[in-house]
């Protein structure tokens, strides 16, 4: 390693950065505009049913906030609109009746099957110019820069 | 390459998205909460600091939203708060007399120095445990990932 002929750590990070945010700023741009032209729906919408749909069992309000990617304000708000559109059921937590939990319904999780298809293609799609190799790598990297971050979050 | 031992390109694709916008949102909340804390001040306003410093005469506003990297959706607020501010001042276009332009006041370019060196130090501790041949690894795959996304962007 030649530390002549390359950037310093700090430039390279803001570099790396700066690069990693139009990206992923890119993509979503281009999935929102996708979930509202095929689906007439939303990124936060497809994000709360996809968490749903990975859990086997009804869970809490905060059990679904965590697990949503897309950082949002208003979970509640979302999931009245998707009960409303009987995607979204509510149930009684038998643990703690006073507490209500939140599962798809059979027609929210044929739904999401249908918006999760589409969502991969497109995702597919945008990375379709990288190879095999280069998706590994870009994965491997990614996995490592998270698992740092969460290592960093946890000994704040 | 043997594909038997690998996830089909589309599930590969899906994961490392969701890889790097776990990263990216991750990054962003850490970003938004050290501007709070040291600066008392906010990522869109750091980002149109960002980029009126990039430029070397006074822009239009729509110059200016093309090149910030967080999509906002009230640019002119943000502007109009930043001139009373003292840090952002207003001229007239003289080839245009019934449009402003915007550009950085000597406070607004200090100001943004040493958020900037900040801003810069707290990034690179976020990639600290990358090694100097991972970030290259990562700049480069983010590079071509950016500009295949702007070239699909052209030709749709």
């Amino acid at each position: 390693m030649d530390s002549r002929t390359r950037q310093p750590h700090a430039k390279q990070s803001l570099r790396v950065w700066i690069r990693m945010l139009r990206a992923t700023t890119l993509i979503e741009k281009r999935i929102r505009s996708y979930l509202k032209g095929e689906f007439d729906s939303t990124l936060p919408r497809f994000d709360v049913l996809a968490a749903l749909s990975r859990e086997q069992a009804p869970v809490t309000m905060s059990e679904l906030t965590a697990h949503l990617l897309v950082s949002n304000g208003n979970v509640t708000g979302l999931v009245n609109r998707l009960v409303d559109d009987g995607l979204i059921a509510r149930e009684v937590d038998p643990e703690d009746r006073r507490s209500q939990l939140v599962v798809l319904t059979p027609a929210g999780r044929s739904a999401f099957r249908d918006m999760a298809a589409a969502h991969e293609g497109l995702v597919d799609s945008l990375f379709a110019q990288l190879s095999d190799d280069e998706m590994e790598a870009l994965l491997s990297l990614t996995e490592k820069l998270n698992k740092t971050l969460h290592r960093q979050d946890e000994t704040e």
